[in-house]
């Protein structure tokens, strides 16, 4: 992390806390650089970062200016979730499939996707290094790369877990074909049909699906915007629940885009393992973050094999390789067999392909590239749904990732309002997908992650305006 | 199916089913020219092949002869297994996962393989395209790709179907990372925990071990060498049984090799069709035939979309590149949703490049080839067992595949036998992998697809002489 980058996210921070307000004159660059004992080029930097992130703007002969922003963006203006914590059996409904069709559609702005644009990623680059290592590729490899996968691969991968401070055996990370399969790989390992299992609330739809798939039974636990889950609540359902695992996304959760704060993850991660209960922690945003610093997973805090880190390159570098991985923990033997019962192994040309990247193709310069181009649409996403959007609608401002969650007003439906949008061919994904007992039926997961501003400003516009027609 | 092929067929099945035995003179070239009607070059051509395939040789100046063979090696010979027909609960030892394991070893000789050698295969064609295909990506097509999957490559699948004279919809065709997943969310689609599932016995471990973790029930139903599955055993089953799905393999079964008539495929399809009772038909040999005339699968005798049929490029042309597909019929909805819920699509970059391949690379040029390679290893392999296995070794000696099943001598134990074998760098596939009751105590399944003559040969005397060590 450089100087200005630590500069630039302290800001940032009394941006999103609300310590520094829309219209608020920032420190002058004289200012900033006595008091801080920076040099004034560091500071230069630091506002350009900023206003790169669309965080702050320049006047001219004025300075720097905190940007206009949606009323009550920050996070934690989006109120705790109430679930009802009995357990249930799941039964997800077709929309989840109606939603993910239509964004497969062209001519359909994607505001509902799950996936940022293909735009956003170095595909030409990649493609370099999958025909450089498919041309000289060993033919023994595609016996020897059965998993737990490629060997150079996983090396890289223990090796960006090392950066982050982190010890991981290479032995416990398991290549599989994308995040969603070490998920449900993971979930398999340590669950039965009947068994419970606690996801947060609201959820990502995919833990849901893999619950009704297992014939597992769920319990939702209440989930900040701000903090993630609750861990009073969490203590009180492992009390009452014989509980089998947790399927949680501590980093930039899916829809809220909560962060959870390093020291209640370190809370987490003791109290489940006081249980006995395994966390398979979906952690595919981890590397989309706004601010200089990494967030650690959960796993960071694991001693006893308990936490299972699922994650891949597919949001964050190679969308559509398929190759994501596990660090099992103990569950890792368990893991492999598995993936080899179930699709023997993750395709050999694109673990090669991702293999030879990461050592040579600049990897963590892309990823610079990345964060830079969704923090800025974050916030004309933001800006746009402040002048667009009804009266009393509330959003997060997470701190990475590319999703919005928009709690509208409570007599919007937003089921009508996804199939009013579909019709001017614009997806959006309603609330009520991400909860198993159909709530947040007033709420929208909002996606930020294309580039392309007219198109995406125009999209929200009207769904601001379908909403408030609605209403 | 050019004339010299199918006259080359004919022979072939007349020393099959041994009307021709070892030793035995073929009609000269001039006498099979007058009587068959057709010329000279093409009685040559087809001797040729023939020879290519190890069943006949020339002696100079006296013609050709049928190649000595091992004491009955002819389907049919190694007798009906008799399964008992109860339903049982899976349990498959670790043994599967340790021989898989000892494959991954450069040095051990590879006979208790599941795949054929990967130098078998163009993969340097393939590369090509590969490259061709990722350098020129449209990125809109990573979402347009989801499944069911890259329409260029159904469409060449469908068009293969058509030339084999089936008419399967586009539609139906479900794109998966590779065979062994279709027929695991094929299976999924029709059944739930507790359900009864019908399989081979011997069968292909990966059916038991799906069933195992699906917690399905397994009747085992006596299958023949020559014929497949007994239909009169079958129809028993299911009449005593709630069976809900087959999980069966009529074309070269895995581990018999036997090749089910079509008379008895289409009796197979109809018997199913009138309990309502899904097939999970696993074809992943079909191209491997030795003859002139591929085998159709059961699939093709289906009148109710009931026949969900798998298959993949794995064995016949892009080993790890994780490319498979089923069929699907009825259930292709319900398959296309398991896949979107565990692992979201097969990779782009191997969808693409065989599409590519498929389209222009020459398919059917490198099967020839293939299917050539194949028929002259068997002949070796089957030569080498004759010489150096204990006198009452029965083999099968299948129609196409890479597969030999041995049944030695009632005493031997071929566990004993393959752990013996690994000391000496060698792997074998011990008979009770392929049954859920440990049965086939003193069977083993070979590998030969595997090029090099003189290690594979030297192997086999080696497991030959241990064989008889043991007696």
């Amino acid at each position: 992390m450089k100087r200005y980058e630590r500069y630039a996210d302290e800001i940032a921070a009394l941006i999103r806390h609300g310590t520094l307000s829309p219209g608020d004159r920032l420190p002058s660059v004289r200012q900033a650089s006595a008091s801080r004992r920076i040099s004034p080029a560091t500071v230069f930097e630091a506002y350009y970062l900023l206003e790169g992130r669309g965080l702050i703007h320049a006047r001219p002969r004025s300075g720097y200016y905190v940007s206009p922003a949606v009323a009550a963006t920050h996070n934690g203006d989006v109120p705790h979730s109430q679930p009802k914590q009995r357990s249930a059996k799941v039964a997800i409904s077709e929309l989840v499939f109606e939603v993910l069709g239509s964004v497969k559609d062209r001519e359909v702005v994607p505001l509902g996707s799950a996936f940022p644009s293909p735009e956003l990623f170095p595909l030409a680059q990649l493609a370099k290094h999958l025909a450089r290592g498919m041309r000289n590729l060993d033919p023994w490899r595609i016996v020897e790369d059965l998993p737990p996968g490629n060997d150079q691969l996983r090396r890289q991968i223990g090796r960006r877990y090392a950066i982050a401070g982190m010890s991981i055996d290479t032995d416990e990370i398991i290549v599989t074909s994308g995040a969603l399969e070490a998920l449900n790989l993971s979930l398999s390992a340590v669950t039965r049909p009947g068994d419970i299992v606690v996801v947060e609330s609201p959820t990502f739809y995919a833990a849901l699906q893999a619950l009704e798939r297992l014939s597992l039974k769920v319990v939702e636990v209440a989930t900040s915007p701000r903090h993630g889950i609750d861990l009073e609540a969490l203590a009180g359902v492992l009390q009452r629940h014989e509980v089998k695992a947790c399927w949680l996304m501590p980093n930039f959760q899916n829809p809220l885009g909560s962060r959870m704060p390093d020291e209640r993850k370190r809370a987490l991660v003791a109290m489940l393992a006081a249980h006995r209960v395994p966390l398979v922690e979906d952690d595919v945003y981890a590397e989309l973050y706004f601010g200089a610093q990494a967030p650690l997973p959960a796993k960071a805090y694991d001693r006893d094999g308990m936490v299972m880190h699922c994650s891949s390159f597919s949001k964050c570098l190679a969308p559509g390789y398929r190759v994501g991985w596990v660090a099992a923990g103990r569950h890792a033997r368990t893991v492999e067999r598995l993936k080899l019962m179930t699709t023997l192994s993750a395709a050999i040309p694109s673990q090669e392909a991702l293999a030879s990247y990461l050592e040579h193709g600049g990897y963590d310069r892309h990823l610079r590239k990345l964060r830079l181009a969704l923090a800025r649409q974050q916030q004309v996403a933001l800006d746009t749904i402040a002048q667009h959007f009804p009266a009393g609608t509330r959003v997060t401002r997470p701190d990475g990732g590319y999703f919005l969650w928009l709690e509208l007003p409570q007599a919007l439906d937003a089921l009508e309002l996804h199939r009013l949008a579909l019709l001017r061919k614009i997806s959006i994904a309603p609330g009520l997908l991400f909860s198993a007992d159909r709530r947040f039926t007033n709420c929208v997961r909002i996606n930020y992650g294309y580039p392309d501003d007219r198109k995406i400003v125009a999209a929200l516009k009207t769904v601001g305006q379908l909403a408030a027609s609605l209403l």
